[in-house]
């Protein structure tokens, strides 16, 4: 216990060791980084560290002593060594077992996000920048920029009055019930089911997400300290005899998921499973939180469980980014009308305000009317864009075992023998962002898929490359 | 234990025996709403809950029937009464003590945000429309409408990249050297410090903060559940000794402070001030958050903890909703370099993206050049309306104990013997939001204190109707 930084950092270690070490400096940043070492806190004797670790005690002087020339710990002669004083931020990736980068969905989003001009995006959840209404958008802020107080001022505490009002329209036409005061706006979809975990669960309570789902209800559910529990998902919804073991076995606070188009698998509920959900979520005490972004894709409204359930114990989140644009972002949230007053509360707590001016944009959008003609147009492009693609997978060897009615997925499975990971480890180091199967399962059972934007593969070079990556 | 929910609601209660049925009937739902009892747990005994109360069993009795008939309790008959099965959402009203709403934090927020365009709000946190420079906002908007990819599309995941240039820029200018990628943009500096409180700290740590403060600190202290400790904080910035005394005592994870112009005292901290504050940080091993929202105010920039830390210990957070608008709203997070992948992570998480289309419109203004035209003219126009608030406050009797050198805030004193919530209800009632000094104070200590905002003040009713609500 005696090796001091000075000789750490001098003494040449053989390449062996250094791996070693290096394995025990994870080991150690990895307690600190969870807080299972907090700030100050002693670390294991060498000794015991290193049995535990099954290496030698040179290995883990020499791991402890390169941790405290970087400053994370300090040594204390005849005392041993402790946390350095500074806290540690929290690291996302250290809550909850460890993720390969390439199954992290928030590094999958980062890729997305960060991707060139020039590199394809099939595995992206968004649509390319000429299916959007560009110009139409761009008409609604210049009238607001012209003309609406909603450049220079807060907005009031429930959000845009004239958004909330369009809005219950659009929930009506729908089959769910909101008056515009039961609406409660946000930033974006995303912000709003951070506003709603917040509002529902307590760190360490327990959440029911689809396997697969949505990428980002498990960055949430892991941003916000919840267990995640898991109910297989297919073509006619949740297995419901598992939902309801998943719901008498983990009393979870809530359960989160998308009853129209789902984000991987692109099924809808049938009324007679939407029923069934709500009458086992009674029976157990538990409530839904209904992400329904992908709602202006269908050409005839499915069954909602918000409607079905008249907002009692669902909650309904709904916005523009996946239709009219990502840069004007909305999220709406519908609920029960007793719970309003103590949503805003916390809204006000934790951001005092949407932005009014994109909320009047959309309202500006919205009220031109041109939505719907572009809506249409959508549909129609996308169901053409479907069948290439179905085609175009079947001719690379992938299946799909089921076509969407609408939307921009296909969650597609690969030959017997390849790994989602692999493949779309070999296509992104070629420029072609893929999404793999178990970026969005959590028991990562879905090795062999991967989804794909029907939107994002008009370019041969998609399905080109997707070959190239299969190949190995 | 066998009077029903119907007998419960048909048979009619003396008045005197009502409000000790409500006063239980609140302490059961306090339990609920604070999750002392969650759902489906058992109340506690009639006869033991009697007792502990002081009241009479059949006043329990009728609490826990009409309680039932709400649907928040149930009754099994033969085991008694059980919390309902729906949990209940989180209240943050019922984390931590109750408070009366004259001196809620939210309560506040909200007051400020719907008084109608007729109202005077001389307690209120913002400029007036016509002291903000809206024709300058409007045209950077329609360049923006007419330019720029933002109004499509998701920014990149630190947040607009030419924006954080110009930000970088400007932090040099006060003395706080960050290079464009350590800034991480939100959507405003309220959802900054959101973000920053996740990443530092956990449900049930200490956060200290001055006494007084902006209260919107602890408002996101409440809706994160942390524990605050006050530190008193004067003229001359927070007081050594207490802030020592509380950084051994409580063992915080970060203080939270404004050090130049702070909300509400209008104080700025010296550089030896500045110095103590971060070697006693430093001793102790706590983190600081240095909300710099009001430093557009200075006419020359005062010492900044981050500038004299280097970003090590210090996370500096800044924004332009005082001093540009409050419908275009940006907040930019300084930090140390190795921090900024997992705050981004976080970021990523949470929100997915921040507002492109606001980032955006702020870069095109700051580009412009107006800016600094509109900060002289403001910072002027301020100092007259300084002066001529401070006179008219002393001819209504109160005192100023410390006139700041910018800014928009007074923190003034009422006459002996008046306490500020009276008067501010008074004021409320006539249409005039003031804010009593116990909004901003943890310790509940600044009870004849009301925080003026200057540039709210051009009308002579905020005077007259100030002392009428002063006579009572």
């Amino acid at each position: 216990m005696t090796g001091s930084v000075r000789e750490a950092l001098s003494e040449p270690v053989p390449e062996a060791t250094l791996s070693r070490v290096q394995t025990v400096m994870r080991a150690i940043e990895d307690r600190i980084e969870g807080r299972a070492l907090g700030p100050g806190a002693r670390l294991p004797s060498v000794r015991a560290f290193a049995e535990s670790m099954g290496v030698s005690k040179s290995t883990v002087v020499e791991a402890y002593d390169r941790l405290a020339a970087r400053g994370a710990i300090v040594s204390r002669p005849g005392s041993g060594f402790f946390v350095a004083a500074r806290p540690e931020p929290l690291s996302l990736a250290a809550i909850g077992p460890r993720l390969d980068r390439a199954v992290d969905p928030v590094w999958i989003t980062r890729q997305s996000l960060e991707a060139g001009p020039d590199s394809l995006r099939p595995g992206c959840g968004w649509l390319p920048p000429d299916w959007l209404p560009e110009e139409d958008l761009r008409r609604a802020l210049r009238h607001v920029a012209r003309q609406s107080d909603a450049v220079m001022f807060y907005d009031t505490p429930q959000g845009h009055a004239p958004l909330r009002q369009q809005l219950a329209l659009r929930l009506t036409e729908r089959g769910i019930r909101a008056h515009p005061d039961q609406l409660v706006l946000a930033d974006s979809v995303t912000q709003a089911l951070d506003l709603i975990i917040r509002f529902l669960a307590e760190p360490g309570d327990t959440v029911l997400l689809d396997d697969p789902c949505y990428f980002s209800f498990q960055a949430l559910a892991r941003a916000h300290r919840l267990r995640m529990v898991g109910v297989p998902f297919g073509p006619e919804g949740p297995d419901l005899a598992a939902f309801e073991q998943a719901l008498i076995e983990h009393k979870p606070r809530f359960y989160i998921t998308n009853s129209g188009l789902q984000n991987p698998t692109g099924a809808t509920l049938s009324p007679v499973v939407v029923h069934r959900m709500l009458r086992l979520a009674e029976m157990h005490g538990t409530l839904i939180v209904e992400d329904d972004a992908y709602a202006d894709f269908e050409p005839e409204p499915g069954p909602r469980l918000a409607g079905f359930d008249g907002l009692d114990r669902v909650i309904h989140v709904g916005g523009f980014s996946k239709t009219l644009s990502t840069g004007a972002r909305v999220g709406a949230i519908a609920l029960r009308s007793d719970w309003v007053e103590r949503l805003v509360d916390l809204k006000l707590a934790v951001s005092l305000s949407d932005n009014h001016l994109t909320a009047a944009t959309v309202h500006r959008f919205l009220a031109e009317g041109s939505y719907r003609h572009h809506l249409d147009a959508l549909r129609t492009r996308l169901a053409d864009a479907r069948g290439m693609v179905v085609r175009r997978l079947a001719q690379a060897g992938l299946s799909v075992p089921f076509v969407p009615s609408a939307g921009m997925f296909l969650w597609t499975r690969l030959p017997e023998g390849l790994d989602a990971v692999d493949v779309s480890r070999r296509a992104l180091a070629r420029g072609v962002v893929l999404a793999p199967g178990n970026v969005f399962s959590i028991s990562q059972g879905a090795a062999s898929f991967l989804r794909f934007n029907v939107a994002q593969c008009a370019s041969p070079r998609v399905f080109s490359e997707l070959s190239r990556a299969m190949e190995g």
